[in-house]
């Protein structure tokens, strides 16, 4: 198992003050937490928001589960480059004897793993991925490309933390664009400015910065550097515990990298270029709780008028 | 890995003209579907209505990922009850080398679990489990016990089908009461009543019968014709398609299975009861969608307003 990463002092004090309060429920393994009901409520209305800013501009609503078939992520490339981050569903098909000793081996805590065998599944790594096979299943793509909110939906990432914003498990609000190259780079620089607006009307002092993604292994940094140089992922960036701001929303262009894997048109039959937009929904609830306090209720005026409305 | 359960021509048929509406998305694994807008729709109509049923006699809302830690898997006896539906996280903590070759043998589709191991966690077998450790941890209960809205959770069981009705990733909407056993009872009866009237509201011919869970085993026959005998558990069925009617909703007594486990206490210090109800999202607009058509827009105006109002 990978070591579980050690929260900055003011981390663990904002944990433990959110957790005192009700907000976050501790479940026992780091980076997964229960949600109170006023923490929610502020999700909710962050997830309501976000949709309808991408349903004002056109955006077809789908809706998938945290799970995507293990062919998709092999196919995927990820784990070539975050094979660290990725999640894996293994499951029980043997007979009584084999299901008694398991029962009693995971009842003491002691290994039972050699019971269980990979199924066709696995944990969804990003809220985009089940978008783009939905799409290619349509045929070739109408004038003017698609526009995907795949809404609040669970994804995970296996980087067990102490830091309450580096979740396990956690929102990921995705708007997906896939069409022509100049149309999905123009949509993705769009977004990233109005995410920027968004979250700065929320009240946060929120920054956009050219980012690279956490790689695996030597190779990986020379993906990071490129990534880099070439502006392919943008990230909005906001201070809420520890020594570094948090990204609390990120803006991709993959180029022609899905609209290959799976096969999409745009309408004079060149491969479909795509961009992603994923919004965390915990660090920005986490972002407006450090930045406002911990009681929604005594926000400020403005704060409010924008999220519950 | 277990047989891909058939489905009667019926249950193909549906499947098939729920994903023609572009109501369902196939996803390529049996039982995983996307949601198109119009389900989509329906289906939080049916959770806003779940949870404003229950907040108003006083729920109280928590929120829980779709993930459960492994620990409280192994504590609560799934394990020894359901082995073949319960689904394990495994995942990659190797080197660059094993990362290299593991990333090669998937990109061929060739097997690469060696390479994987078991994580702390696993996938949320019912929706009601993270509830019971979540109350613990705040001590004796009040006077009065318990009463958790757990929301529309996505909850696992690794049974591939092609019944459209059968899923291996659901929404389950779990109500849960804790606290003295008469009062859990009383409460658990009362629920039975209002889903069943409730369903009847949106014009399903719902009907409410005494059930047993799918137990493992020969050992597991017993298990299900004791939980019969003794009303433990009882189903909301509606003919959706297929040869038998579909449980919507099902009302379970634990009497004090949980309240052990996590050593929850009543006011008076013994050890408390606990009841849960889970509502299958899914299953409960499968159901209006057969009975009702697959265009919402065109469903009874009774109907209609009973969800959109």
């Amino acid at each position: 198992m990978p070591e579980v990463l050690k929260a900055s002092a003011d981390q663990a004090e904002f944990l433990a003050a959110l957790t005192a309060a009700g907000l976050l429920l501790e479940s026992g393994v780091p980076g997964v937490y229960g949600h109170g009901s006023v923490f929610e409520d502020v999700r909710c209305r962050l997830d309501d928001r976000l949709s309808s800013e991408a349903g004002a501009r056109g955006a077809e609503r789908l809706r998938f589960p945290p799970l995507l078939p293990r062919r998709q992520l092999e196919s995927s490339g990820y784990l070539n480059s975050f094979p660290h981050l990725a999640g894996s569903i293994y499951s029980f098909d043997g007979n009584e004897q084999d299901a008694a000793v398991q029962s009693e081996r995971a009842a003491r805590h002691e290994p039972w793993g050699e019971f269980q065998e990979m199924t066709e599944l696995s944990l969804m790594p990003a809220a985009c991925y089940p978008v783009y096979p939905a799409i290619a299943a349509r045929g070739k793509l109408p004038v003017g490309g698609a526009f995907i909110d795949a809404g609040g939906a669970w994804v995970f990432r296996h980087e067990p933390s102490h830091d309450p914003a580096r979740r396990q498990i956690f929102h990921q609000h995705e708007l997906v664009r896939i069409g022509e190259p100049e149309a999905v780079l123009v949509w993705r620089d769009e977004w990233a400015q109005r995410g920027l607006d968004l979250l700065r009307a929320f009240g946060l002092a929120a920054e956009l910065d050219v980012a690279n993604d956490p790689f695996f292994g030597r190779r990986g940094r020379m993906l990071a550097a490129n990534q880099q140089s070439e502006r392919l992922k943008l990230e909005l960036l906001v201070q809420i515990a520890g020594p570094e701001p948090t990204a609390c929303a990120s803006f991709n262009h993959h180029r022609d990298h899905f609209g290959s894997i799976y096969g999409i048109e745009v309408s004079d039959g060149s491969t479909a270029h795509t961009a992603c937009l994923g919004f965390g929904h915990e660090r920005i609830v986490l972002a407006l709780l450090r930045t406002h306090g911990l009681d929604p209720a005594a926000w400020p005026a403005a704060v409010r008028e924008e999220l519950w409305r």
